[in-house]
């Protein structure tokens, strides 16, 4: 391979890596700007916490359990290649990865993804659990959890020799995020104030909608990376048509959520909006580089009708949401998932199952290692924070300041 | 042409377009910034629809219909390369646009450009008009006139056949933006309060100045893809001159426009500042390729002066522009047009003659199609909200929430 | 070269300067979070200014002083290629810079990096500065000081010829905006309530947390910029390890200030989180391509360490420094510069010594001409605002508006 395509390839995915970084500002601004004041600081924290720590225990061993070197037909469950990220021979040259890139981006591209599903579970759980309990679960969850799973598929192990296909993670970015939510959210329990005494949900507006938008905007760009960069060279078939489906589909789902929920509810709900966008881009992750640009446009349709179905579903389970993260993430991931067996180039009976069953392992495996960490923390700590604290805000009790100390009025 | 090329090329145009798609995060804070905040998710309402259904509407018919395939010399007015954007033969190899770029980056770059051009109209009637007349006028503008407008130069039209010039825009978005937003504004009327019995207008400021601020360099930034895309290439010299001169002409119209309202107005005004920087970009865009660097900074400082002008002279004409849109968008993109005739590689009498036939022609288009559009549904269902609906604020009445629900200052 | 490869470097470059520009965004965002909204306008204005006017003034002069032309062991110290940017020849082809880029994305590059050391000291000095007076003392200092000191490494002068180390600038820009930082906050004073009757720092708390937060991740996104195109090329193998050790560091002293900072005040302190992913930033920035990713973390740890320190060391002084400039950039950046002699690829007693050379020189050539600048603005027409206009704010008395006019809580 000559050095301008080499060259040309690892610029594409340094500039990948950074948009997938920038998500984290996407997700910080959707998930304040969808809850309380009083939380701000809280939530915040998390999210430099998740990003910081996230990078840091995916250099220490992370990388090295998602890529433990399976090799073609192991079918590996785990493997480790050792603590830290030294670089293999010729992994700065063309003969690593195709040409595609270099070892270093390689790390720092994954390592950027492997917060993630830490952040998806942020939005879920926000406005109620103990800082230190979420901490230690980010811990376990990014260091070990994640990666496993992540090795299962794209580190060449059982779920790859079957032949399950998720190109960009909504399986394994996404769901394995919103599994943890699910279980996270039902052993938290609800708000209080959340479900009224006949068990109907009330809305607990947040403070900032304008920076919820500004957050799905950003997420939005982010996924040009995130899609775009998981082709994992600059090839400009591929990488064209994966912005095309990704952006395609983000349009629909908003659509989609936005004419139902229209319908439905009588009134032009931008929260819906926006969700309806997430939707899409997380309906698209699992296949974005098999589907002509109509697909896109259906597969990200319906993914903005199963959102406002979703949402309106976690709210008959009594699940608390406040971001509506397991209708985004989880629901809209396994949908993703699917689609890859319905639409799109590998479309098929056989494909389906694959899908299927990688969505039920893969499910399996987060909901029971979720119950055992955050079950263990619950009973040794416990998950959730006073109700005094509760009422009274995160951000003056676990961090002693407010979002707004000087915002005035007169 | 060898792969490296094609690809760098390839990645610099799907950058180039991440960076266009960015600049409507850049417009919606703008506008939200500078209008008041009990019409805050109205206008976020607005920006949502304009990216989601400007885009699957370039993706139905848009941009078949800017690019129907005029051959050299045709002088070509309408033209219609069906439904879709099906991938012609060889639309992923070199032999596409040179190897500039696949056909699906192609799309995608003029995509997120389709839009901008409601965006700007957006702005300018903000505050008061219906949502339900607004998305239609959107549907119509951004699905028809703004295509075969493009078609008359960008597709290769009469207007190309004659020699007008503009390289990314100056009048084919952002006059056809400002033409629209003139004749919208002319027919809706002024804000409640916005002129005082003695006809004199009265400042009605916004709600977020950092937030306009931010908007501001964010349309900066974006604006290194909207101009350094339009090379349509990663041509080295190209890009690069177009980036510089992008900058200095941002630079240098934020100089004259803080020098002269200084003068004028003896405070110092940042908003004077911000809409200066936003004048010199759009008055370089026409001619961002053409013009030395010395060119650029006295095309941007003019251009800075015309803001203040311009504003000024809005008001002066009770028109009632929340956002400077027409000063910004209409007045600096005639600006930038007919600097092509004056400065720069092409500078002459006979260019600046067709540079002015040109605005003619596209004003002309734009301000009776945009009369039809938006006369049609004045009689229809009206395009202005009621007196109580403007005073309590369209968030409410329109979309039953508030932008800050829980923002609280105790 | 081939054209594919000079293509690529051209675009990461171009990308990088795009990068290098959002920062200012994030510096924007970070001093206004962190100070009272009722100085929000004059601070935004401030950033304004040195953007537009700084890229003039290197257009103007400053590029053509930076890089003077100085040939190999001149050992110069000052020289001056003349006014404007006119092309070399052959600038724009790849006998230029090896084909690490074109002529025009040289001086854009390098222009966007030349306003950050004025922004720096605004940080620094927020709150009380008469704007007339920085204004004019960013004129010298961006047009003067940030050259001639930028010369002597980067133009080929004489810290050059004698060895001395500064990949991205821990000294060139950092210090050198620390140093003006701290002059300029002695020559001040502290605000009205920073130091009690007692002579102890009371926290004077900013506007929005989430904005400083948003503008620390749009800060360390910048720095992709900042450091991986300070390799002047695209190369895979060191731009990538670049963004890997700038990553890595700051991440590394995030968690460094955030667990000192838990261990020695007993509350998880956002603000000194985000100040510790500066302080990695800054400490990696001299040395981000001779490191490894272990030495790398090592470095940006010790460097959030030093933040904690730091900021406790400069309350102790009695200066007041509302957003930390001095900690962050001008001791970071020292310790950044430093670290070049002891870890890394040149980790030497001799290079350490050369880097402590380097590092008081630029010191005291910043000092004495940040003492006379400001000195002499001060003798003339005072550098801090009336107490009244510092109690009411300085928005409403320089700018005759209010950040947030029409937010409201009802």
């Amino acid at each position: 391979m000559d050095a301008g395509l080499f060259t040309a390839n690892n610029v594409w995915m340094m500039l990948a890596t950074a948009l997938v970084f920038f998500m984290h500002t996407g997700f910080a601004f959707l998930e304040i700007g969808l809850t309380r004041q009083k939380n701000t600081i809280n939530i915040l924290f998390k999210n430099i916490f998740i990003i910081t720590g996230g990078l840091l225990l995916y250099y220490a061993w992370g990388f090295n359990m998602m890529y433990p070197g399976f090799e073609d037909g192991d079918a590996g469950i785990f493997g480790f290649a050792g603590f830290g990220i030294a670089a293999p021979e010729n992994g700065m040259t063309p003969e690593y990865a195709d040409g595609g890139y270099t070892w270093w981006t390689d790390f720092l591209f994954q390592g950027m993804f492997a917060a993630t599903a830490a952040t998806i579970v942020s939005g879920a759980v926000a406005e109620r659990i103990k800082i230190g309990a979420f901490m230690i679960f980010t811990v376990v969850y990014v260091g070990l959890v994640y990666p496993i799973v992540g090795a299962w598929k794209w580190g060449g192990g059982f779920l790859d020799s079957w032949g399950f296909y998720d190109f960009a993670g909504s399986t394994l970015v996404h769901s394995v995020g919103g599994w943890a939510a699910l279980v996270a959210v039902a052993l938290l329990g609800s708000r209080i104030g959340k479900f009224g005494e006949d068990g109907k949900p009330k809305a607990i507006p947040g403070h900032s909608i304008p920076m919820a938008t500004a957050g799905v905007l950003i997420l939005w760009l982010g996924w040009f990376g995130f899609n775009g960069g998981s082709v994992l060279s600059a090839d400009p078939e591929l990488t064209s048509l994966v912005l095309v489906t990704t952006s395609l589909a983000a349009a629909a789902g908003g659509f989609g959520a936005f004419l139902l929920s229209t319908v439905l509810y009588k009134n032009l709900d931008l929260t819906m909006f926006l969700n309806g966008i997430l939707g899409g881009l997380v309906g698209i992750t699992a296949g974005a580089d098999l589907m002509s640009p109509n697909e896109a446009v259906v597969i990200g349709f319906l993914a903005g009708l199963i959102i406002v179905g979703g949402v309106a579903l976690v709210d008959k389970l009594k699940l608390d949401d406040p971001v509506g993260a397991i209708a985004v993430h989880l629901i809209c991931g396994i949908w993703g998932t699917l689609a890859v067996g319905i639409f799109g180039a590998k479309a098929g009976g056989e494909q389906l199952l694959t899908q299927f069953y990688g969505v039920v392992i893969v499910g399996a495996f987060c909901v029971i290692t979720s119950l055992i960490i955050l079950g263990t923390l619950k009973a040794i700590m416990g998950l959730r924070v006073s109700k005094e604290e509760e009422i009274e805000g995160l951000d003056i009790h676990e961090h002693g300041m407010d979002a707004y100390p000087d915002f005035t009025n007169d």
